[in-house]
């Protein structure tokens, strides 16, 4: 039997968010990143969605580390979650070091982990399979690196998260001779970022983002208030930039860009002039044409500083007629509506919003289709696998490679739980594991399997109507009306007559039968039957029925 | 006292949809359109919005008529609803008549309104005041017109929705001629469609659009389904047009696209050669490559035919590989998401999926930046109100107008219930009506302040606990235990010992009082506060708490 290197994609895969993917050879398993992905409509109540990792549960003497190709949430956010159950070491670039470092430590659960910071190009040996290292690539976040991990079949480059900018913010430039090393030497599988395949052309560069944002902030006569990703440490040094050359000082509000700001500046991957940031309260005594504002909030959080800010409801910061308001970012889909209604919300007020679809003050932090296509001829796999993306993007970055006739040995889109193994005796496809999401839901997580959720999406609909039934443990007899109440159901004033006659209806089903007769369970299943025919034929609604026995 | 004209916007104005606007000139009041909004994430269980008509409910005996300007549910969808309340008659386009007919014999209390038919250019005199008539547009719907209402202080131009293409699909063209006539004659208010007011340039002729179908559907090797608005009837004609070219017959699947094709065709809208039109049973008997199949469903709308069919859940259309399924449409705001997933799912059968930004198999209907200022150019208003948008489009279309220095008397940022009075003596405002959402909930309407909405809202967080306490009548001495019950809280086998706990403090709370002497209120509020610190304290959630208290 020949050796196999299995490769085990367990979020991030037909989907955008909680990447993770493990790569299994003999005895040795290496995990590639370790995000979360956030609730979508209609996930009611669930705070957060991370990875299932109950094949790697099974295999936990296997596991000889995590690791981490950049700071964003989507890589590292499950760590605090996972890395209590799976134990085992994390390795990371400095900046993502940083954050996870603070992330970890307000988790008691995970404050233990082993965290260690790696620098490019030093080789890393993971059990006797893989032998690991680094390399620098370009993304929206500072020290983004994709990863070559060699195996005794051959050498596997995931790229992570990338973009080429041959002009970014801070200078560190895509590793492309590394990458063209590997190539020429032979690469067995490439994994490569696919989130904007269906774009063509390239990505424009950071550099156009920093003229438009100069040129807003130079023009802005009052106050200025810049919006964007807490993680987006370019687009804050671009900001600080700006503000200097104008003689304007920085504050930033909002905890998560606080705390991102302290570590990226902590790490020398922000640089900011002594005397430049200065903490909100000091911005008042200032005039507005001496201040700039970043903020979090460029998706619509509702709980961000701008969007409280544009709701009127931000307990340090109104906006005056006068302020500029620079929406540094692009909606991602699913926040189309709360940015709309955060920038109409500002204008209200009299406040000038400058957004993407009237300047230029956001690019993105993927490749477009020609970076994606250097990749694939830099490198030339064997084999290939577009990771990162909904399907229809790996399905056209897939069809990138067949356009290009590059990794003739097989081009595989797969999903979460999609095993692809691949040994000497050529690849196989077809296993499937468990790769589900798994909601965390306030203390406790919990799977597809759980009603909970089909129960809050029903209860959203048309509310609850509770049936209260009380019997006399003797005689079986009901003792008084029926009692209903309700909740997101109808008004009280539509309700009453309505109630009267519902809990008249059960109390008749009830007595026309010897109830002494039957279970609880039986009874329950009448009253609930009969509220909910009734309802259904006077209102015309399926609210959601809990019907309660009592005998006294 | 000089008279006044009084214009008052009751939908659309700082919003998409539910277009609603009244002008009143002493005893005479007109109303353009009457449409729905379709409810947002978070508006529970809401099937529809409609306007607030009640300031027009308080002047029913000067109700002259509504003024249609074209078919869209936006424009026409409430009538089912208001026209019983304000009993006056419709006038409309043919199409838009043909439309509103069969939609009113679907609702009793709407089916003995009056509904007229117009022809553009054709006077009708309304009240004392009004003197009215209709000019052609461009629309994606056909048989779209803006509307010249005379009135003693001048002449009022609403374009309704528009956008200027030269080439459109069933050669009505713009009537930019007539236009210029009230341009030329002094036009007193402008009202301008502001949807695309933040886009530069031209929107593309629907011609691109029949260009891209036509080399899909020519390429396709099997099976082609489009999917676009029900209401795009012009989108039909280039289908079907495409079809007869490359020798397939068409079969509508939806439906409200068969009603629309029905209606269209009947009254001219619509050419559909003899025989090309067949029932969707018909084509199982044809090869793939003579078939197209025509759906609704272009905004991933879960019950639409095009959603069901790529979630397998369509009676009778399975997507099979070699299958083309073009999407004719860009997602609305809001639905990016759901679209997203139905292209995925279609993908995953094998089909070939063509959409909007893969090729140009869509245009939208509204006018660009280029096409708005000809019409303020044409027009040269005293003053402009920019209507149909969000507030930053009307914000942008105002910016327009003042850039090219028009409608010097003023420019009016108006929303929803903003009165703005015209007269001898110039423009008013600071004046406000109810204009808020009225919403369609099963068979009643509720307006923002019924609690119901926001009861589902938190009912969809964190589920319900019931509490239900039993007291003797006699004594006041709890008669057993309490009992805990919930929904969409938390899973049964994590609720267990939580409720053995939550009773038991209940029961603590209630004998530590001499519960006689409270009223049931109070003792409603006692478990409701215990049951809510208690589990905030074990689970740290925050359910709705519904307590009854029976005395039995």
């Amino acid at each position: 039997m020949t050796s196999q290197l299995r490769v085990i994609p367990l979020g991030g895969l037909g989907e955008i968010g909680k990447n993770m993917m493990a790569f299994e050879y003999e005895d040795d398993i290496v995990i590639v990143d370790c995000g979360v992905q956030f609730p979508e409509e209609g996930m009611f109540g669930v705070d957060l969605i991370i990875p299932d990792v109950s094949y790697l549960m099974e295999r936990l003497d296997k596991i000889r580390a995590i690791l981490i190709t950049h700071g964003h949430e989507d890589h590292i956010g499950a760590l605090p979650f996972i890395l209590p159950q799976l134990k085992c070491p994390v390795y990371a670039p400095r900046l993502a070091h940083g954050l996870i470092t603070a992330k970890l430590k307000e988790r008691r659960a995970a404050r233990d982990s082993v965290v260690e910071p790696i620098d490019p190009g030093v080789i890393h040996q993971f059990g006797k399979a893989f032998e690991v290292s680094w390399f620098r690539v370009c993304h929206s976040i500072p020290d983004a690196m994709g990863i070559a991990i060699g195996t005794p079949l051959g050498t596997v480059i995931h790229t992570g998260d990338f973009k080429i900018d041959h002009t970014p913010v801070d200078g560190r430039i895509f590793d492309l001779p590394s990458l063209a090393h590997y190539g020429d030497d032979g690469v067995l599988l490439l994994c490569s970022d696919s989130t904007y395949a269906e774009v063509p052309g390239y990505t424009t560069s950071e550099q156009v983002v920093g003229v438009a944002l100069d040129r807003a902030i130079g023009e802005a006569k009052g106050r200025v208030m810049v919006a964007t990703f807490a993680s987006l440490v370019s687009r804050v040094q671009q900001v600080v930039d700006a503000a200097v050359k104008h003689g304007r000082k920085v504050s930033i509000v909002g905890r998560s860009m606080v705390d991102t700001v302290h570590v990226a500046t902590e790490l020398g991957y922000l640089t900011i002039p002594p005397g430049i940031l200065v903490p909100l309260g000091e911005t008042r005594k200032l005039p507005p044409e001496q201040v700039v504002l970043m903020t979090t909030g460029s998706q619509g959080e509702p709980t961000s500083a701008l969007v409280r800010i544009a709701k009127q409801e931000h307990r340090d910061v109104n906006i005056v007629a006068g302020d500029t308001v620079i929406i540094s970012a692009t909606p991602i889909p699913g926040n189309e509506l709360p940015v709309s209604h955060t920038i109409d919300n500002l204008l209200r007020q009299g406040a000038k919003v400058i957004y993407d679809r009237i300047a230029t003050v956001h690019v993105h932090g993927h490749a477009s289709q020609e970076e994606l296509k250097l990749v694939l001829r830099l490198v030339r796999p064997r084999y290939f696998v577009p990771v990162h993306g909904e399907f229809r993007h790996l399905t056209a970055h897939a069809q990138l490679a067949w356009d290009l006739d590059v990794a003739k040995d097989g081009i595989f889109v797969l999903e979460d739980g999609d095993v692809l193994e691949l040994s000497e005796s050529g690849p196989k496809t077809g296993e499937r594991v468990s790769a589900g999401p798994i909601f965390v839901d306030g203390l406790t997580t919990r799977d597809t399997a759980s009603p909970v959720l089909n129960q809050r999406r029903s209860l959203s609909k048309d509310g609850v109507v509770v049936v209260v039934v009380t019997m006399d443990k003797k005689n079986g007899n009901l003792l008084g009306e029926p009692v209903a109440v309700a909740s997101g159901f109808l008004d009280d004033s539509e309700a009453g007559t309505l109630f009267e006659e519902l809990t008249a209806a059960v109390a008749k089903e009830l007595t026309s039968h010897d109830i002494r007769q039957e279970e609880i369970d039986d009874l329950k299943a009448k009253v609930r039957e009969t509220a909910r025919s009734f309802i259904a034929g006077s209102a015309r609604r399926s609210p959601m029925i809990i019907p309660v026995v009592l005998e006294v």
